[in-house]
Protein backbone atom coordinates (compact mmCIF):
# COMPACT_ATOMS: atom_id res chain seq x y z
CA UNK A 1 0.00 0.00 0.00
CA UNK A 2 1.53 3.53 -1.08
CA UNK A 3 0.80 6.55 1.09
CA UNK A 4 0.29 9.92 -0.26
CA UNK A 5 2.57 12.77 -0.70
CA UNK A 6 1.56 16.44 -0.38
CA UNK A 7 3.22 19.58 -1.47
CA UNK A 8 2.52 22.17 1.21
CA UNK A 9 3.00 25.82 1.06
CA UNK A 10 4.97 26.71 4.50
CA UNK A 11 4.07 30.50 3.30
CA UNK A 12 6.76 33.26 3.91
CA UNK A 13 7.39 32.91 7.76
CA UNK A 14 5.14 33.89 10.05
CA UNK A 15 3.80 30.59 11.44
CA UNK A 16 0.31 32.42 11.74
CA UNK A 17 0.37 32.70 7.84
CA UNK A 18 -0.14 28.66 7.78
CA UNK A 19 -3.40 28.04 6.06
CA UNK A 20 -5.78 25.75 8.43
CA UNK A 21 -5.24 22.91 5.56
CA UNK A 22 -1.12 23.11 6.03
CA UNK A 23 -1.03 23.30 10.15
CA UNK A 24 -3.85 19.84 10.07
CA UNK A 25 -1.75 18.36 7.56
CA UNK A 26 1.82 19.10 9.81
CA UNK A 27 -0.04 17.90 12.83
CA UNK A 28 -0.99 14.35 11.11
CA UNK A 29 2.21 14.17 9.50
CA UNK A 30 3.79 10.63 9.66
CA UNK A 31 6.77 12.07 7.97
CA UNK A 32 7.85 15.49 6.99
CA UNK A 33 10.38 16.65 4.12
CA UNK A 34 11.70 20.48 4.58
CA UNK A 35 13.74 23.16 3.28
CA UNK A 36 15.67 25.33 5.04
CA UNK A 37 13.41 28.12 4.10
CA UNK A 38 10.60 26.70 6.72
CA UNK A 39 11.31 28.40 9.74
CA UNK A 40 11.70 26.87 13.17
CA UNK A 41 8.45 28.17 14.88
CA UNK A 42 6.59 26.24 11.62
CA UNK A 43 8.95 23.23 12.36
CA UNK A 44 7.13 22.88 15.77
CA UNK A 45 3.74 22.71 14.63
CA UNK A 46 4.78 18.87 13.02
CA UNK A 47 3.35 15.81 14.77
CA UNK A 48 6.39 15.27 17.35
CA UNK A 49 6.47 10.83 16.28
CA UNK A 50 6.82 12.33 12.40
CA UNK A 51 10.35 11.53 11.33
CA UNK A 52 12.07 14.42 9.89
CA UNK A 53 14.26 14.88 6.81
CA UNK A 54 16.00 18.28 6.28
CA UNK A 55 16.88 18.18 2.45
CA UNK A 56 17.42 22.08 2.12
CA UNK A 57 21.03 23.00 3.69
CA UNK A 58 22.95 22.42 0.08
CA UNK A 59 19.92 22.50 -2.06
CA UNK A 60 20.78 25.52 -4.14
CA UNK A 61 24.77 24.10 -4.28
CA UNK A 62 24.62 20.78 -5.72
CA UNK A 63 23.45 19.41 -8.82
CA UNK A 64 21.34 15.85 -8.50
CA UNK A 65 20.11 17.42 -5.24
CA UNK A 66 16.48 17.56 -6.62
CA UNK A 67 16.69 13.98 -7.98
CA UNK A 68 17.68 12.77 -4.68
CA UNK A 69 14.76 14.42 -3.24
CA UNK A 70 12.40 12.62 -5.85
CA UNK A 71 13.65 9.48 -4.68
CA UNK A 72 13.64 10.07 -1.36
CA UNK A 73 9.81 10.99 -1.39
CA UNK A 74 8.90 7.84 -3.35
CA UNK A 75 10.73 5.79 -0.76
CA UNK A 76 9.22 7.50 2.08
CA UNK A 77 5.80 7.24 -0.05
CA UNK A 78 6.13 3.53 0.76
CA UNK A 79 6.87 3.47 4.28
CA UNK A 80 4.52 6.05 5.37
CA UNK A 81 0.68 6.80 4.69
CA UNK A 82 1.13 10.58 5.11
CA UNK A 83 4.09 12.23 3.51
CA UNK A 84 4.58 15.95 3.96
CA UNK A 85 7.02 17.81 1.39
CA UNK A 86 6.72 21.49 2.91
CA UNK A 87 8.32 23.98 1.16
CA UNK A 88 8.77 27.87 1.79
CA UNK A 89 6.05 30.46 -0.06
CA UNK A 90 3.78 28.33 -2.28
CA UNK A 91 4.84 25.36 -4.10
CA UNK A 92 4.24 26.06 -7.50
CA UNK A 93 6.18 29.85 -7.15
CA UNK A 94 9.93 28.82 -7.94
CA UNK A 95 9.11 25.96 -5.72
CA UNK A 96 10.07 23.08 -7.82
CA UNK A 97 6.91 21.84 -6.96
CA UNK A 98 5.97 20.83 -10.58
CA UNK A 99 9.15 18.40 -10.53
CA UNK A 100 8.38 16.81 -7.35
CA UNK A 101 4.22 16.42 -8.96
CA UNK A 102 5.61 15.04 -12.59
CA UNK A 103 8.14 12.31 -10.89
CA UNK A 104 5.57 10.69 -8.12
CA UNK A 105 2.76 11.02 -10.52
CA UNK A 106 5.21 8.72 -13.21
CA UNK A 107 5.73 6.85 -10.71
CA UNK A 108 1.95 6.14 -9.57
CA UNK A 109 2.19 8.03 -6.33
CA UNK A 110 -0.84 10.00 -5.07
CA UNK A 111 -0.18 13.86 -4.83
CA UNK A 112 -2.32 17.11 -3.35
CA UNK A 113 -0.85 20.31 -3.43
CA UNK A 114 -1.82 23.06 -0.36
CA UNK A 115 -1.44 26.51 -2.01
CA UNK A 116 0.60 28.59 0.47
CA UNK A 117 1.18 32.55 0.76
CA UNK A 118 3.88 33.58 -1.67
CA UNK A 119 6.70 35.32 -0.32
CA UNK A 120 5.49 38.52 -2.28
CA UNK A 121 2.17 38.58 -0.89
CA UNK A 122 3.69 38.02 2.27
CA UNK A 123 5.90 41.16 1.58
CA UNK A 124 3.45 43.13 0.80
CA UNK A 125 1.05 42.87 3.29
CA UNK A 126 3.85 43.10 5.67
CA UNK A 127 5.22 46.55 4.67
CA UNK A 128 1.88 47.77 3.51
CA UNK A 129 2.24 48.00 -0.43
CA UNK A 130 -0.75 46.82 -2.45
CA UNK A 131 0.69 44.89 -5.51
CA UNK A 132 -1.95 46.28 -7.99
CA UNK A 133 -3.80 49.94 -7.37
CA UNK A 134 -6.25 51.41 -9.83
CA UNK A 135 -3.94 53.84 -11.67
CA UNK A 136 -0.62 52.99 -10.48
CA UNK A 137 -0.58 49.05 -11.58
CA UNK A 138 -3.08 46.78 -13.29
CA UNK A 139 -0.63 44.01 -13.29
CA UNK A 140 1.91 42.02 -11.07
CA UNK A 141 4.71 39.54 -11.76
CA UNK A 142 6.72 37.67 -9.84
CA UNK A 143 10.10 36.63 -11.64
CA UNK A 144 13.25 35.09 -10.64
CA UNK A 145 16.27 37.12 -10.72
CA UNK A 146 18.81 33.93 -10.38
CA UNK A 147 18.77 30.87 -13.19
CA UNK A 148 20.23 28.34 -13.30
CA UNK A 149 23.28 27.29 -14.61
CA UNK A 150 24.60 30.96 -13.33
CA UNK A 151 24.06 32.03 -16.65
CA UNK A 152 23.67 35.46 -17.56
CA UNK A 153 20.14 36.68 -16.23
CA UNK A 154 19.01 36.48 -19.74
CA UNK A 155 15.12 38.18 -19.53
CA UNK A 156 13.21 39.86 -21.36
CA UNK A 157 13.98 43.12 -20.60
CA UNK A 158 11.66 45.08 -23.23
CA UNK A 159 9.02 43.15 -21.60
CA UNK A 160 9.67 43.63 -18.02
CA UNK A 161 9.71 47.16 -18.70
CA UNK A 162 6.11 48.03 -18.67
CA UNK A 163 5.16 50.91 -16.22
CA UNK A 164 1.92 49.55 -15.64
CA UNK A 165 2.95 46.30 -14.35
CA UNK A 166 4.58 45.90 -10.67
CA UNK A 167 7.85 43.52 -10.38
CA UNK A 168 8.92 41.34 -7.66
CA UNK A 169 11.83 39.63 -8.17
CA UNK A 170 12.84 36.50 -6.28
CA UNK A 171 16.66 35.38 -5.44
CA UNK A 172 17.77 38.49 -6.76
CA UNK A 173 19.89 39.77 -3.97
CA UNK A 174 23.30 39.32 -5.99
CA UNK A 175 21.83 41.06 -9.11
CA UNK A 176 20.60 43.76 -8.39
CA UNK A 177 22.59 46.65 -9.84
CA UNK A 178 22.18 44.09 -13.47
CA UNK A 179 18.50 44.13 -12.87
CA UNK A 180 18.74 48.39 -12.48
CA UNK A 181 20.34 49.01 -14.99
CA UNK A 182 18.49 46.69 -17.81
CA UNK A 183 15.28 48.17 -16.42
CA UNK A 184 16.67 51.65 -17.43
CA UNK A 185 18.25 50.97 -20.73
CA UNK A 186 14.74 49.25 -21.71
CA UNK A 187 13.37 52.65 -20.77
CA UNK A 188 11.99 52.21 -16.99
CA UNK A 189 12.14 56.20 -15.58
CA UNK A 190 15.17 55.74 -12.94
CA UNK A 191 13.06 57.63 -10.49
CA UNK A 192 10.67 54.23 -10.38
CA UNK A 193 10.09 53.53 -7.31
CA UNK A 194 11.51 50.12 -5.21
CA UNK A 195 11.42 48.74 -1.58
CA UNK A 196 13.68 45.51 -0.35
CA UNK A 197 12.34 42.91 2.20
CA UNK A 198 14.68 40.28 3.94
CA UNK A 199 13.07 37.48 6.05
CA UNK A 200 9.01 39.35 5.45
CA UNK A 201 6.59 38.82 8.13
CA UNK A 202 8.85 37.87 10.63
CA UNK A 203 10.13 38.94 13.60
CA UNK A 204 13.58 40.06 11.94
CA UNK A 205 12.04 41.68 9.27
CA UNK A 206 14.19 44.58 7.63
CA UNK A 207 12.89 46.79 4.31
CA UNK A 208 14.25 49.55 2.80
CA UNK A 209 12.90 52.24 0.13
CA UNK A 210 14.70 53.63 -2.89
CA UNK A 211 14.83 54.25 -6.40
CA UNK A 212 16.05 51.93 -9.14
CA UNK A 213 19.03 54.80 -9.20
CA UNK A 214 19.76 53.68 -5.55
CA UNK A 215 18.85 50.22 -5.99
CA UNK A 216 22.55 48.81 -6.28
CA UNK A 217 24.02 50.91 -3.24
CA UNK A 218 21.23 50.07 -1.21
CA UNK A 219 20.78 46.25 -2.00
CA UNK A 220 24.65 45.66 -0.74
CA UNK A 221 22.75 45.86 2.82
CA UNK A 222 20.27 42.92 2.39
CA UNK A 223 21.22 39.19 2.49
CA UNK A 224 18.47 36.53 1.30
CA UNK A 225 16.15 35.10 1.83
CA UNK A 226 15.25 39.05 0.35
CA UNK A 227 12.38 40.19 -2.26
CA UNK A 228 13.23 43.53 -4.89
CA UNK A 229 9.86 45.20 -5.36
CA UNK A 230 9.86 47.37 -8.64
CA UNK A 231 6.94 50.10 -9.18
CA UNK A 232 5.15 53.08 -8.87
CA UNK A 233 3.02 51.35 -5.91
CA UNK A 234 5.85 51.65 -3.72
CA UNK A 235 5.19 55.38 -3.28
CA UNK A 236 2.22 54.24 -1.56
CA UNK A 237 4.34 52.80 1.59
CA UNK A 238 3.01 54.69 4.16
CA UNK A 239 7.52 56.16 4.46
CA UNK A 240 7.45 56.84 1.09
CA UNK A 241 8.26 60.29 0.88
CA UNK A 242 5.47 62.51 -0.03
CA UNK A 243 5.42 66.20 -1.51
CA UNK A 244 4.89 69.35 0.19
CA UNK A 245 1.59 69.64 -0.69
CA UNK A 246 -0.11 66.25 -0.26
CA UNK A 247 -1.87 65.50 -3.72
CA UNK A 248 -5.36 64.19 -3.67
CA UNK A 249 -4.56 61.55 -5.98
CA UNK A 250 -1.77 59.46 -5.56
CA UNK A 251 -1.10 58.98 -9.55
CA UNK A 252 -0.07 62.84 -9.30
CA UNK A 253 2.78 62.43 -6.82
CA UNK A 254 5.85 63.76 -8.17
CA UNK A 255 9.05 61.67 -8.52
CA UNK A 256 11.81 61.33 -5.81
CA UNK A 257 15.72 61.26 -6.03
CA UNK A 258 17.39 59.43 -3.47
CA UNK A 259 16.10 58.03 -0.58
CA UNK A 260 18.80 55.79 0.95
CA UNK B 1 -10.97 55.63 21.63
CA UNK B 2 -10.39 53.99 17.75
CA UNK B 3 -10.45 50.46 16.71
CA UNK B 4 -8.15 48.92 14.56
CA UNK B 5 -9.28 47.71 10.95
CA UNK B 6 -7.92 44.44 9.72
CA UNK B 7 -7.98 44.03 5.89
CA UNK B 8 -8.28 40.16 5.53
CA UNK B 9 -7.57 38.14 2.68
CA UNK B 10 -10.49 35.06 2.95
CA UNK B 11 -8.54 32.51 0.07
CA UNK B 12 -9.58 31.72 -2.74
CA UNK B 13 -13.25 29.99 -1.32
CA UNK B 14 -12.54 26.56 0.31
CA UNK B 15 -12.21 27.47 4.16
CA UNK B 16 -9.22 25.38 4.82
CA UNK B 17 -7.05 27.85 2.98
CA UNK B 18 -7.18 30.62 5.31
CA UNK B 19 -4.79 31.13 7.13
CA UNK B 20 -4.69 30.72 10.86
CA UNK B 21 -4.10 34.69 11.53
CA UNK B 22 -7.27 35.28 9.50
CA UNK B 23 -9.65 32.49 11.07
CA UNK B 24 -8.36 33.42 14.82
CA UNK B 25 -9.42 37.49 13.57
CA UNK B 26 -12.73 36.30 12.07
CA UNK B 27 -13.29 34.87 15.67
CA UNK B 28 -12.11 37.79 17.56
CA UNK B 29 -14.01 39.91 15.33
CA UNK B 30 -16.60 42.96 16.53
CA UNK B 31 -17.73 43.59 13.27
CA UNK B 32 -17.04 42.50 9.42
CA UNK B 33 -17.31 43.99 6.42
CA UNK B 34 -17.14 42.02 3.25
CA UNK B 35 -17.59 41.06 0.02
CA UNK B 36 -19.61 38.66 -2.34
CA UNK B 37 -16.60 36.45 -3.35
CA UNK B 38 -16.27 35.08 0.87
CA UNK B 39 -17.67 31.75 0.51
CA UNK B 40 -20.63 30.87 3.10
CA UNK B 41 -18.19 28.27 5.18
CA UNK B 42 -16.31 31.09 5.62
CA UNK B 43 -18.61 33.40 6.80
CA UNK B 44 -19.69 30.80 9.41
CA UNK B 45 -16.49 31.16 11.21
CA UNK B 46 -17.16 34.77 12.18
CA UNK B 47 -17.88 35.73 15.80
CA UNK B 48 -21.75 34.61 15.96
CA UNK B 49 -22.32 38.31 17.84
CA UNK B 50 -20.35 40.21 15.37
CA UNK B 51 -22.17 42.98 13.14
CA UNK B 52 -22.31 41.89 9.41
CA UNK B 53 -22.19 44.35 6.59
CA UNK B 54 -22.20 43.44 3.11
CA UNK B 55 -21.21 45.07 0.63
CA UNK B 56 -20.16 43.42 -2.43
CA UNK B 57 -23.80 42.18 -4.01
CA UNK B 58 -23.46 45.90 -6.56
CA UNK B 59 -19.39 46.33 -6.08
CA UNK B 60 -18.86 46.39 -9.53
CA UNK B 61 -22.11 47.77 -11.23
CA UNK B 62 -22.36 51.37 -9.05
CA UNK B 63 -19.44 54.20 -9.33
CA UNK B 64 -18.54 55.77 -5.66
CA UNK B 65 -19.54 51.94 -3.76
CA UNK B 66 -15.56 52.27 -3.01
CA UNK B 67 -16.28 55.54 -1.06
CA UNK B 68 -19.06 54.49 0.69
CA UNK B 69 -16.93 51.56 2.11
CA UNK B 70 -14.24 53.51 2.79
CA UNK B 71 -17.29 56.04 5.20
CA UNK B 72 -18.54 52.63 6.40
CA UNK B 73 -14.84 51.55 7.83
CA UNK B 74 -13.84 54.53 9.10
CA UNK B 75 -17.63 54.87 11.08
CA UNK B 76 -17.42 51.26 12.24
CA UNK B 77 -13.90 51.52 13.65
CA UNK B 78 -15.26 54.68 16.00
CA UNK B 79 -17.49 51.88 17.78
CA UNK B 80 -16.04 48.53 17.13
CA UNK B 81 -12.62 47.54 18.57
CA UNK B 82 -11.66 44.49 15.80
CA UNK B 83 -12.92 45.66 12.40
CA UNK B 84 -12.54 43.05 9.64
CA UNK B 85 -12.40 44.36 6.32
CA UNK B 86 -12.89 40.74 4.31
CA UNK B 87 -12.20 40.28 0.70
CA UNK B 88 -11.99 37.06 -1.65
CA UNK B 89 -8.62 35.99 -2.51
CA UNK B 90 -5.30 38.43 -1.38
CA UNK B 91 -6.83 42.24 -0.02
CA UNK B 92 -3.59 43.33 -2.46
CA UNK B 93 -4.21 41.85 -5.63
CA UNK B 94 -7.02 43.48 -7.57
CA UNK B 95 -9.22 43.68 -4.48
CA UNK B 96 -8.69 47.62 -3.46
CA UNK B 97 -6.77 46.77 -0.37
CA UNK B 98 -4.60 49.56 -1.12
CA UNK B 99 -7.34 52.17 -1.33
CA UNK B 100 -8.77 51.74 1.86
CA UNK B 101 -5.22 51.42 3.30
CA UNK B 102 -5.13 54.79 2.33
CA UNK B 103 -7.99 56.03 3.27
CA UNK B 104 -8.08 54.54 6.62
CA UNK B 105 -4.36 56.22 7.00
CA UNK B 106 -5.70 59.83 6.35
CA UNK B 107 -8.02 59.52 8.95
CA UNK B 108 -5.93 58.47 11.42
CA UNK B 109 -6.92 54.66 11.87
CA UNK B 110 -4.92 51.66 12.36
CA UNK B 111 -4.44 48.96 9.76
CA UNK B 112 -3.17 45.45 9.25
CA UNK B 113 -3.17 43.78 6.48
CA UNK B 114 -3.39 39.89 6.52
CA UNK B 115 -2.34 38.23 3.73
CA UNK B 116 -4.83 35.34 1.74
CA UNK B 117 -4.27 32.70 -0.90
CA UNK B 118 -4.68 34.75 -4.19
CA UNK B 119 -6.89 32.86 -6.35
CA UNK B 120 -4.33 32.16 -9.14
CA UNK B 121 -2.25 30.48 -6.94
CA UNK B 122 -5.32 28.54 -5.21
CA UNK B 123 -6.72 27.77 -8.71
CA UNK B 124 -2.71 26.74 -9.93
CA UNK B 125 -2.64 24.15 -6.96
CA UNK B 126 -5.92 22.76 -7.55
CA UNK B 127 -6.04 22.19 -10.95
CA UNK B 128 -1.90 20.60 -10.48
CA UNK B 129 -0.61 23.05 -13.08
CA UNK B 130 2.66 24.66 -11.77
CA UNK B 131 2.84 28.62 -12.32
CA UNK B 132 6.48 28.57 -12.95
CA UNK B 133 8.82 25.35 -13.82
CA UNK B 134 12.56 25.12 -15.26
CA UNK B 135 12.48 25.32 -18.79
CA UNK B 136 8.93 26.26 -19.05
CA UNK B 137 8.43 29.36 -17.79
CA UNK B 138 10.62 31.74 -15.05
CA UNK B 139 7.97 34.20 -14.18
CA UNK B 140 4.49 34.25 -13.85
CA UNK B 141 2.06 37.57 -14.35
CA UNK B 142 -1.45 38.33 -12.42
CA UNK B 143 -3.59 40.39 -14.89
CA UNK B 144 -6.50 42.08 -14.68
CA UNK B 145 -8.98 41.22 -17.71
CA UNK B 146 -11.42 44.13 -17.33
CA UNK B 147 -10.90 47.63 -16.66
CA UNK B 148 -12.35 50.53 -15.40
CA UNK B 149 -14.68 52.74 -17.32
CA UNK B 150 -15.83 49.74 -19.61
CA UNK B 151 -12.92 51.42 -21.85
CA UNK B 152 -11.41 48.46 -23.97
CA UNK B 153 -8.73 46.63 -22.66
CA UNK B 154 -5.62 48.22 -23.08
CA UNK B 155 -2.87 46.52 -22.12
CA UNK B 156 0.53 46.21 -23.53
CA UNK B 157 0.20 42.89 -25.38
CA UNK B 158 3.82 42.96 -26.31
CA UNK B 159 4.92 42.83 -22.59
CA UNK B 160 2.24 40.00 -22.10
CA UNK B 161 3.76 38.06 -25.21
CA UNK B 162 7.05 37.36 -23.49
CA UNK B 163 6.54 33.09 -23.76
CA UNK B 164 8.43 32.58 -20.86
CA UNK B 165 5.97 34.09 -18.83
CA UNK B 166 2.86 32.08 -17.35
CA UNK B 167 -0.02 34.35 -17.57
CA UNK B 168 -3.37 34.52 -15.16
CA UNK B 169 -6.13 36.64 -16.11
CA UNK B 170 -8.38 38.20 -13.52
CA UNK B 171 -12.13 38.85 -14.62
CA UNK B 172 -11.54 37.92 -18.22
CA UNK B 173 -14.50 35.83 -18.68
CA UNK B 174 -16.07 38.54 -20.91
CA UNK B 175 -13.24 39.26 -23.11
CA UNK B 176 -11.62 35.82 -23.72
CA UNK B 177 -11.70 36.39 -27.18
CA UNK B 178 -10.03 39.60 -27.62
CA UNK B 179 -7.05 38.41 -25.51
CA UNK B 180 -6.47 35.44 -27.52
CA UNK B 181 -6.53 37.67 -30.70
CA UNK B 182 -4.20 40.47 -29.15
CA UNK B 183 -1.41 37.85 -27.69
CA UNK B 184 -1.79 35.83 -31.41
CA UNK B 185 -1.29 38.96 -33.34
CA UNK B 186 1.56 39.79 -30.53
CA UNK B 187 3.68 36.50 -31.61
CA UNK B 188 2.36 34.01 -28.96
CA UNK B 189 1.81 30.71 -30.67
CA UNK B 190 -1.81 29.77 -31.48
CA UNK B 191 -1.09 26.40 -29.68
CA UNK B 192 -0.17 27.90 -26.38
CA UNK B 193 -2.09 25.72 -23.44
CA UNK B 194 -4.26 27.67 -21.66
CA UNK B 195 -6.53 26.47 -18.90
CA UNK B 196 -9.73 28.09 -17.42
CA UNK B 197 -11.04 27.48 -13.82
CA UNK B 198 -14.43 28.49 -12.05
CA UNK B 199 -14.89 28.41 -8.42
CA UNK B 200 -11.36 27.48 -7.84
CA UNK B 201 -10.62 25.11 -4.42
CA UNK B 202 -14.84 25.28 -4.30
CA UNK B 203 -16.24 21.78 -4.23
CA UNK B 204 -18.58 23.59 -7.58
CA UNK B 205 -15.24 23.55 -8.96
CA UNK B 206 -15.34 23.60 -12.95
CA UNK B 207 -12.43 23.54 -15.51
CA UNK B 208 -11.49 22.92 -18.80
CA UNK B 209 -8.05 23.08 -21.14
CA UNK B 210 -7.09 24.50 -24.82
CA UNK B 211 -5.45 26.52 -26.92
CA UNK B 212 -4.82 30.20 -27.61
CA UNK B 213 -6.39 29.02 -30.44
CA UNK B 214 -9.89 27.17 -28.73
CA UNK B 215 -10.33 29.59 -25.89
CA UNK B 216 -13.00 32.16 -27.04
CA UNK B 217 -15.28 28.77 -27.70
CA UNK B 218 -14.37 26.77 -24.40
CA UNK B 219 -14.93 30.47 -22.54
CA UNK B 220 -18.49 30.18 -23.87
CA UNK B 221 -19.25 27.39 -21.14
CA UNK B 222 -17.75 29.35 -18.09
CA UNK B 223 -18.67 32.56 -15.20
CA UNK B 224 -17.37 34.33 -13.41
CA UNK B 225 -15.64 34.42 -10.67
CA UNK B 226 -13.10 32.47 -13.20
CA UNK B 227 -9.60 32.60 -13.63
CA UNK B 228 -7.44 32.06 -17.43
CA UNK B 229 -4.23 30.38 -17.18
CA UNK B 230 -2.08 31.20 -20.44
CA UNK B 231 1.77 29.17 -20.98
CA UNK B 232 3.23 26.01 -21.70
CA UNK B 233 3.16 24.93 -17.65
CA UNK B 234 -0.65 24.00 -18.56
CA UNK B 235 0.86 21.18 -20.00
CA UNK B 236 2.07 19.81 -17.06
CA UNK B 237 -1.55 19.14 -16.18
CA UNK B 238 -2.21 15.38 -15.61
CA UNK B 239 -5.04 15.21 -18.38
CA UNK B 240 -3.36 17.15 -21.05
CA UNK B 241 -2.74 15.18 -23.95
CA UNK B 242 0.73 13.84 -24.41
CA UNK B 243 2.36 13.21 -27.52
CA UNK B 244 2.42 8.49 -28.53
CA UNK B 245 5.84 8.57 -26.92
CA UNK B 246 6.34 10.11 -23.91
CA UNK B 247 9.07 12.27 -23.89
CA UNK B 248 11.45 12.18 -20.98
CA UNK B 249 12.12 16.06 -20.83
CA UNK B 250 8.73 17.90 -20.93
CA UNK B 251 10.19 20.95 -22.71
CA UNK B 252 10.49 18.69 -25.86
CA UNK B 253 7.03 17.63 -25.89
CA UNK B 254 5.43 18.19 -29.09
CA UNK B 255 2.39 21.28 -29.06
CA UNK B 256 -1.51 20.13 -29.76
CA UNK B 257 -4.17 21.32 -31.75
CA UNK B 258 -8.18 22.33 -30.93
CA UNK B 259 -8.61 19.74 -27.15
CA UNK B 260 -12.15 20.99 -26.27
C1 LIG C 1 13.59 29.22 -3.94
S1 LIG C 1 12.63 30.65 -3.77
C2 LIG C 1 11.18 29.96 -3.00
C3 LIG C 1 9.96 30.84 -3.12
C4 LIG C 1 8.74 30.28 -2.41
N1 LIG C 1 8.30 29.04 -3.05
C5 LIG C 1 7.60 31.27 -2.37
O1 LIG C 1 6.54 31.05 -3.00
O2 LIG C 1 7.77 32.31 -1.70
C6 LIG C 1 13.45 31.49 -2.43
C7 LIG C 1 13.31 33.00 -2.50
O3 LIG C 1 12.01 33.40 -2.03
C8 LIG C 1 12.11 34.68 -1.45
N2 LIG C 1 11.61 34.60 -0.06
C9 LIG C 1 11.13 33.52 0.56
N3 LIG C 1 10.76 33.82 1.83
C10 LIG C 1 10.99 35.14 2.00
C11 LIG C 1 10.80 36.07 3.08
N4 LIG C 1 10.25 35.69 4.25
N5 LIG C 1 11.17 37.36 2.89
C12 LIG C 1 11.70 37.76 1.72
N6 LIG C 1 11.90 36.93 0.68
C13 LIG C 1 11.55 35.64 0.80
C14 LIG C 1 13.56 35.11 -1.53
O4 LIG C 1 13.73 35.87 -2.70
C15 LIG C 1 14.27 33.79 -1.65
O5 LIG C 1 15.52 33.92 -2.27
C1 LIG D 1 -12.14 41.53 -7.89
S1 LIG D 1 -11.09 40.16 -8.24
C2 LIG D 1 -10.54 39.77 -6.63
C3 LIG D 1 -9.29 38.92 -6.60
C4 LIG D 1 -8.85 38.55 -5.19
N1 LIG D 1 -8.46 39.71 -4.42
C5 LIG D 1 -7.69 37.53 -5.21
O1 LIG D 1 -6.60 37.84 -4.79
O2 LIG D 1 -7.93 36.40 -5.67
C6 LIG D 1 -12.28 38.90 -8.62
C7 LIG D 1 -11.74 37.86 -9.61
O3 LIG D 1 -10.90 36.94 -8.94
C8 LIG D 1 -10.95 35.68 -9.58
N2 LIG D 1 -11.35 34.66 -8.58
C9 LIG D 1 -11.57 34.86 -7.27
N3 LIG D 1 -11.88 33.70 -6.65
C10 LIG D 1 -11.85 32.74 -7.60
C11 LIG D 1 -12.06 31.32 -7.58
N4 LIG D 1 -12.37 30.66 -6.46
N5 LIG D 1 -11.92 30.65 -8.76
C12 LIG D 1 -11.59 31.29 -9.88
N6 LIG D 1 -11.39 32.63 -9.95
C13 LIG D 1 -11.51 33.34 -8.81
C14 LIG D 1 -11.96 35.80 -10.71
O4 LIG D 1 -11.25 36.12 -11.90
C15 LIG D 1 -12.79 36.98 -10.26
O5 LIG D 1 -13.41 37.63 -11.35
Amino acid sequence: MHGKVYLVGAGPGDPELLTVRALYLLQQADAVVHDRLVSRAIMSCVNPEASLHDVGKVAACRAGMQDDINALLLSLSKTHQHVVRLKGGDPFVFGRGGEEQLYLHQHGVQVEVVPGITAAIGAAASLGIPLTHRGLASSMRVVTGHLRDNRGLELDWASLSDPSCTLVFYMAMANCGHIAQALIQHGRDADTPIALAQDATLKNQRWGLGTLQTLPQLAETFSPPALLIIGDVVRLHPDYPRPRAPAQDTRHVEPFGALT
